[in-house]
């Protein structure tokens, strides 16, 4: 057998599809399956959106190749988005529209990084950006932005961590797991902890639409003079519009940025696939109260998420913000990837171990709350205080 | 202004956007554009696909996250089309979706080669593999498939060029950009090479559909016993249904290969866009007489290429096949690119120029005359005829 790369070889398995085996393995005696694992939107995505998605997909002009950058129409109504929630003054010409976030954190990591060089990321982390790096031969340097933080990641630890060779920082918020929601304040001095260090910020926003009530702009580094040069913004629509089967999220930036982003894309796959960008464009401005009232719905959820929890001794909610909640296992010898494990095949809960998304956070699991509808959050508590690991 | 990668800071901007500029200089004085530059489907896709296309697009189901590895279904009625033109024995397990073929390409380096490793390619070369395997750091070994070689690649010049460090070979069949198609007894020959010098053998087969008449399989490699150790097939559903828009491409391998590649594509893409695999699993096997029309179509659009250019003295083909043209200019001291672009912008013909797929490639054109109806391309006789680099 030919040897493969060791930089793929090394990484494990992808972590979802191993859970869908533990899911496989239950035998249904405590309930049915309640699947909090992968972060996939539990309901349907509006009828609106539907429809354009289906005439677009029918139609023979979005069958050929679009623009690498992407459909303008798309961008354009997107920037305006941009704009309206941010408070920026930004156009199409600061969008790159990609196959999915996870497709715009690889466009990004080799616009900016050469091979050996560092991304600056807080642990836990999201585990695709993780394994994104070390598959490309880049270099991962961690800052906790655990329970000792807050959930947050620290000003200062972050300061001695930009060393050089570091040339980014990768954040995620609303976090992934954590749900933690880094505060206005404390991205702003980020950003220009970051600009005065000369290296890059990239922020994950996956789960911008789901801020509580009342939170007003996520954040206001796009106001900012200059951002185009210290800021990459990456966004998906999979969460905040039901569709992560049409692969679709979007890049903010400068346009030097998105130049060689751009370069990227073309190698990656040419173009995002069209119909959906053809379909999103038409409707997009049109869904804001189907996602207002999602994010009500979702907010709904994490009051049952914290209700259930509440109500167990040995189960804490040590973080919940948008979409996830932290939870510490009441397990503290046992690995969490063990717990998750027995949870799933036993339980018949699916969550994810907090072991994927770091080291030293076996004592954690994540729920992702906002896959399931508040009746099924509500059997949590009775599922949760029924469980034990066998043997212990 | 922040550096980028300088891997992907030096490799020159995307190719065909840049010809788009041309088509949108040109003043329609020699008669309306004639686009034979990017390898574009030049009629829609059958009915039925779009139907189904639309359909799927439409369904709350394919919204959803998929399998990594792409939908069973469409990766079972693959497999049956690779088993029925190769006499392989192959399944599902063997075949990994992908959102295009030049994501294959991309997931195939990564998976196989570690930094500072060297794929061997022909001279010339297809762009986006020479770019991509740039912009990751890997290294790239040339043998010439040129003129002097017949735009084959020479076994014993093969041979030689495979030094340690070289872990790949990459090769096109039909070529991209000559048209060359490499004879089944030329692959196998090949394939025994690699298998004996152990490294990988990589076939892209993007154009396969558009062999002549009655050329049967275009290769014997997957009847081989252990070909799943030493082949990577190569596979695009832009071309050859039409659809490059929603971007579908698949990888041929042995499961071994796979679960590494499916590790890459999670970090890429997490699946490639669901509803148009969904609709292709319905239709695929249904759409073999549309097909075989295409393929006649296509080979009656080379017939008339080969008309145009034949009656014209200065303008050479040197290599015809499926899908692409490879044409020697009138202007043996000037640079492809230069005439490429003048004949874009002043004659309304667009073209890739040959400096696009390698050195030494200066004296050529591609045109993807499978793009164009026949009826224009008896038009290119008197294009061609009528146009003279200004100056010269
Ligand atoms: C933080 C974060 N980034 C990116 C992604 C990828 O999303 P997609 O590729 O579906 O847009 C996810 C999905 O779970 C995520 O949680
Ligand atoms: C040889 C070859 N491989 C791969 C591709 C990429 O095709 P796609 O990504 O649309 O499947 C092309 C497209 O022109 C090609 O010519």
């Amino acid at each position: 057998m030919l040897k493969f790369n060791p930089l793929v070889a090394d990484l494990p398995a992808p972590p979802i599809p191993q859970i869908g085996a533990w899911a496989r393995a239950y035998d249904g005696a405590q309930g049915p399956l309640l699947d909090m694992s992968q972060a996939a939107p539990g309901f349907a995505p509006p009828a609106a959106l539907l429809t354009a998605l289906g005439q677009a997909a029918a139609s023979p002009k979005a069958a050929g190749y679009g623009p690498i950058a992407g459909e303008l129409a798309l961008r354009s109504v997107y920037a305006a988005e941009i704009c309206a929630i941010y408070g920026a003054d930004i156009g199409a010409q600061n969008i790159q529209i990609t196959a999915g976030c996870n497709q715009a954190f690889v466009a990004c990591a080799l616009a900016l990084l050469a091979p050996g060089e560092t991304m600056l990321m807080t642990n836990p982390y999201y585990f695709n950006h993780q394994s994104t790096l070390a598959m490309l031969g880049l270099q991962v340097d961690l800052v906790p932005s655990d329970a000792a933080y807050g959930f947050l990641p620290d000003l200062e630890a972050l300061e001695q961590a930009i060393r050089p060779g570091v040339r980014a920082l990768a954040l995620v918020s609303p976090n992934n797991p954590t749900g933690a929601i880094y505060p206005p304040d404390l991205l702003l001095a980020i950003f220009h902890l970051c600009r005065r260090k000369r290296i890059w910020l990239i922020l994950d926003e996956t789960y911008r639409d789901f801020l509580p009530e009342g939170h007003g702009a996520p954040h206001l580094l796009l106001r900012q003079p200059g951002w185009q040069n210290h800021l990459i913004g990456l966004y998906s629509f999979s969460k905040s519009c039901c569709i992560p089967g049409h692969r679709l999220g979007a890049i903010t930036a400068g346009v030097h940025a998105l130049a060689q982003i751009e370069k990227v894309m073309d190698n990656l796959q040419i173009c995002a696939p069209r119909a959906a960008q053809i379909a999103l464009a038409a409707v997009l401005p049109d869904l804001k109260p189907w996602q207002e009232e999602n994010r009500r719905e979702i907010a709904r959820r994490s009051v049952a998420m914290r209700q259930a929890l509440d109500a167990l001794e040995d189960w804490e909610i040590v973080s919940i913000g948008a979409y996830f909640a932290y939870v510490r296992h009441p397990y503290p010898d046992i690995a969490s990837s063990f717990v998750a494990e027995k949870l799933g095949r036993i339980g018949g809960v699916l969550t994810v171990a907090g072991d994927v998304f770091g080291a030293v956070q076996e004592a954690y699991l994540r729920f992702a709350f906002a896959n399931a509808p508040v009746s099924a959050i509500e059997t949590l508590e009775d599922r949760l205080s029924r469980f034990s690991l066998p043997g212990i």
